[in-house]
């Protein structure tokens, strides 16, 4: 059965951190379609020049399967937008599955979405999306944690691993190694490998 | 100086062969400033749910300093749209410097682009690359080559690698290191490192 993944967007999102797992789910297009959302709809930018039309989230096609939240500059503001916290709180709390990439688990930190769960996050931001919750039990060294339906993978190319450990829980590690061998991709496929937990900057 | 990179998308495009060197340039924003086009402009999509706003070759703001051609299921077809492959003669000639990730050098082949000259592309595509063009000394055991002012890159995640290595050439090694430290890539640094060329397929 077709599972339905949204991509949360926002302005200034992580050029990677959204198109790495979109590839990687992309892939696998009989099984996962992807939907482009924000809050309001409309062309949404990024400072590397990218920009992306998006339907706004009143307006989804499909009921949400699995919801991926990406992060970048952009998080540093929508930990302070409560109509966004609210909306993500909404969309989480229906979705079977959820994904963070990089900041983006900031901000479901910020939403309450893993209180007394254990996540990761980009350590390059480390400082500052720790503070945005003391109810979670942060790992710092891992490359991706899973919590009971909650994906949260280390910063931006880390979401590329998380993607194909996410597909490697749900259809085999088979599945998860020829994509990762077709798109000649050295997969960190043990999650608990981290070489990056110990450049923590805020 | 700002340098400015062209990305020439074409619908079916492969999505980490553009986004992957996109976010390792992107993070220069202060040296490297990008614009996507395409043929005739408008948006360009592909299989993974992708659209993208692009503007007309011909209303290019800016001449371009790099251009980067990228692969994907679209190529199949570009090979034999002579009026493309025009196109990217011209784009190419009066670049400064040309980058292409996986079967985006089957397109520069067939345009004679890289006749006498080395070149890598796709493992997964190989048998299909090198029938575009018999003038082109094929590496197949390379990440990415060098010939002068052409990158070609091996398949999809290999561009970040490239990418990484043409921002090393241009800026210092450090440069390039700091970038994929700050995006938690683990790069491939060795041109020559090649775990993916036994994978060949037509």
């Amino acid at each position: 059965m077709m599972q339905y993944m949204t991509a949360l967007l926002f302005d200034n999102f992580e050029t990677l951190d959204l198109f790495g797992p979109i590839e990687m789910f992309g892939r696998l297009s009989d099984k996962y379609a992807i939907q482009f959302c924000s809050m309001d709809g409309g062309i949404i930018k990024n400072t590397h020049g990218v920009s992306l039309p998006t339907i706004a989230i009143s307006d989804l096609h499909y009921s949400t399967d699995i919801l991926l939240i990406i992060g970048g500059q952009g998080t540093r503001h929508l930990v302070d937008n409560e109509r966004f916290l609210q909306v993500l709180k909404k969309l989480s709390n229906d979705a079977k599955w959820v994904l963070s990439v990089c900041t983006g688990s900031a901000l479901l930190a910020k939403a309450g979405l893993l209180d007394n769960k254990q996540a990761t996050s980009n350590k390059r931001a480390w400082d500052w999306v720790i503070l945005q919750s003391n109810k979670v039990h942060w790992i710092n060294k891992a490359r991706w944690v899973v919590d009971g339906k909650y994906y949260t993978s280390s910063g931006v190319s880390a979401g590329m691993d998380m993607a194909l450990g996410f597909i490697a829980d749900r259809l085999g590690t088979e599945t998860a190694l020829k994509i990762s061998q077709d798109v000649e991709y050295r997969w960190i496929s043990n999650s608990t490998l981290d070489e990056f937990s110990q450049n923590i900057n805020s």
